[in-house]
């Protein structure tokens, strides 16, 4: 793990700024604790956003190729209205009787699979996460947890001490074990799935042997944080059975891939051909509002729900529950997941040509709109190569386009793109990717 | 603690319901996870909600003398102006350059002390508690934290744990100790500041014997789910130095007693005449909006956010500060804790004196527009009490005036109107509680 646990951000005095922006952070390191960090080397001022792209003061557009929370892109006008509407009207509480929470918690859990037919609201992917852990750990009776090796499922402390994307600053839970999966570790498509159960079974037999047992097997199907690891479908269905057999919860962390991103389907887990016992929504759910929520199988939801009290005060209101709907609504009705499968394969044929070009591209992989791209040959230090995936991707943000990077080394570039992306916003990027991939290759 | 953990609830086949309720509150339970539960023996259905009101879909009005969310009054025209001006122009995250934030965020931390001059921002007052614990731990280097012994901090694993207002079925941390306040302990006001640092001494011995130390003292300053606990202002004081003194930190939960509620001040801390190191807001922040916030003392919030990384993705969002930013705004130039204050005297004396006429009416406590009132004589059973205040609450939704219960009996009737609340509403109020005091008296 690199040390510098966001590669991508500002450092005062590394990079000159212009007076506005100098005095703007200035005020903001005044008054803002000292978690917050802004992104790029020059970060960007931003005060209008629509569609694709966001404008700084001067009018100056970026092309978003990054913000996979606006997925409807920024400023989405239907969306708005909803919520513009309902604000007007009411925002009740769940603890009164109110038809649109009921109509819209129909549509959600209508586009899961038949066996996972409840919903909890909650107001962020991170309180869905720490949700989904007390249910399987009041259900199952065990505390353990496994994820992968560079797992981030949110902030809150519960799911902070099983994200080991974090950092060693952040103390990891006793009972969290991580798995390396089969991509990174350099396994070969046709043993993904043995190397991947036999990490699960490993885990598993390590936390009964500690009599901690597992309560849940928590993932996120394409493996962002880790670098974006798609391939091949189905390779955590073993594991997912081993879990289940030492009577532990099988979480789908679907903050990032729900909501269409990876395409064709509407939730991540579907591509792995598995059904999990819970699965936790976030980012996308609202196009910025903040909402989530944990879907899942019956009886889970009801052995926690009929005895743990959980009442969260903002968590369906109602809306949030007008935006979320709006977004649905949108989704389906212009088949954005359709849309993100045909859009996702000319993004990736266009990285893939440049390839031919620029020996610095290592490797492509995507599902839908959501894109890993290694930066660096197979021969080049880690450091070196983490530096050049920074280099393309300020580059790139010089150039107008935003996109960042991610990975254990962080040397893979992380591309997601509101889900409305047409051709031209794919033809102009790779027209800017070629550009400054040359740059950086020249300047080497 | 009363073995019903929400006694004003609705429970299937108790109440008969009309058609159109009925099959609403089916379809509800047939989608959504047993945890949720509707208010009051017949639940209200609500679709409009305007000031101190909200409205069925028949037009019958509720007067609204419970939501502290909504504490502009429900769908407050310049601030749902404001949401819906800001949702069009840009909601961006905080890796941004945004000016609002930086201009909100000033704003709010000059209305604290000025020892407490950095913000981080939440969604919920829930994640600002779990997050002032991660800081308080990470800072002390110790485990435990002290609460009161009917104490609600929020829904996240880690402050569920700390809350034993959630009942047996939600475990306690092993680093958590509860202390018994004065009020409820029938401590004479001459004694509770001795009383309350003895308590809260014997939790830190305690705490140190089992090498677990002390984390923090985290408390709602008007401890309402105790049963409304105000007096006397700076019986916490000894409390609090005590901790400070031990190396843990003070961490003043402002969810409920935050922006004005208590009248005269902006922060409940500040009728105890102390300075926390941390406060945590939430509720009222942004009228419904969800985001919360922790405010500090630059220390704390330094040496955690410099090694920890903590970055949630909806936390300030330019929608939710537009909100916020509104919602001060208004505060500020209407003087509405100024207001709590008047319009809060004005309901204590109007409850007082339908005490001489209702024997049931033990006591009242108030601050600004948080008012408890103990229900049942002294001499009556727990259960007695219990069921008296429930056909209080539930006489009074008869009659279209909405509040609930409080206290470890739960026989505390729980009255916190919107801070819009004004003299004609109070009027109507004291009528109709006259008038179902009445009633529930000779029904005994």
């Amino acid at each position: 793990m690199t040390t510098d646990l966001m590669p991508n951000r500002y450092r005062p005095g590394e990079t000159a700024l212009p007076e506005r922006e100098a005095a703007l952070i200035a005020r903001r390191d005044a008054v803002l604790g000292a978690s917050y960090r802004l992104q790029y080397r020059t970060p960007v001022h931003v005060v209008r956003g629509e569609g694709m792209w966001l404008y700084d003061p001067d009018g100056r557009a970026y092309l978003d190729f990054y913000n996979n929370v606006p997925s409807l892109g920024h400023c989405h006008p239907e969306i708005t209205a909803a919520m513009a509407d309902q604000a007007a009207r009411i925002s009740a509480n769940t603890r009164y009787l109110e038809p649109r929470l009921v109509d819209y918690a129909e549509r959600l859990v209508a586009t899961f699979p038949k066996a996972m037919d409840r919903v909890v609201f909650t107001c962020t992917g991170s309180e869905s996460n720490d949700l989904a852990l007390r249910i399987a750990r009041h259900v199952s009776g065990h505390e353990g947890v496994i994820v992968s090796s560079y797992a981030y499922h949110g902030t809150s402390a519960a799911v902070a001490e099983v994200s080991p994307n974090l950092g060693d600053a952040v103390r990891l839970s006793p009972s969290v074990r991580m798995i390396d999966l089969p991509g990174p570790a350099g396994v070969p498509a046709g043993e993904a799935q043995a190397h991947f159960t036999a990490q699960v079974t490993a885990a598993i037999h390590d936390l009964d042997r500690r009599g901690i047992g597992v309560a849940a097997l928590l993932f996120d199907s394409i493996f962002s944080s880790d670098g974006v690891w798609i391939d091949p479908p189905g390779f955590i269905a073993g594991g997912v059975d081993a879990v289940r057999t030492a009577g532990g919860l099988v979480i789908a962390d679907e903050v990032q891939p729900g909501f269409g991103r990876t395409g064709a389907h509407m939730w991540g887990f579907e591509r792995h051909g598995i059904v999990p016992d819970l699965a936790t929504l976030g980012k996308p759910m609202g196009n910025g509002f903040p909402i989530g929520a944990v879907v899942g199988r019956r009886d889970p939801m009801e052995s926690f729900g009929q005895t743990a009290r959980y009442s969260n005060t903002f968590a369906g209101n109602t809306v949030g529950i007008a935006a979320a709907d709006a977004v649905l609504t949108v989704l389906q009705r212009d088949d954005i997941p359709g849309q993100a499968t045909r859009i996702g394969a000319r993004l990736r044929d266009g990285i893939g040509a440049l390839a031919n070009r620029h020996e610095m591209l290592r490797a492509v992989r995507q599902a839908g709109l959501f894109i890993g791209v290694d930066i660096g040959t197979s021969d080049s230090p880690a450091q070196q190569r983490r530096r050049m995936a920074l280099d393309v991707v300020n580059g790139m943000r010089d150039e107008g386009v935003l996109i960042s990077t991610t990975g254990a080394n962080e040397d893979t570039l992380k591309i997601r793109p509101p889900l409305v992306c047409q051709p031209d916003h794919v033809d102009r990027f790779i027209e800017t990717l070629d550009r400054v991939l040359g740059r950086v290759s020249n300047e080497r």
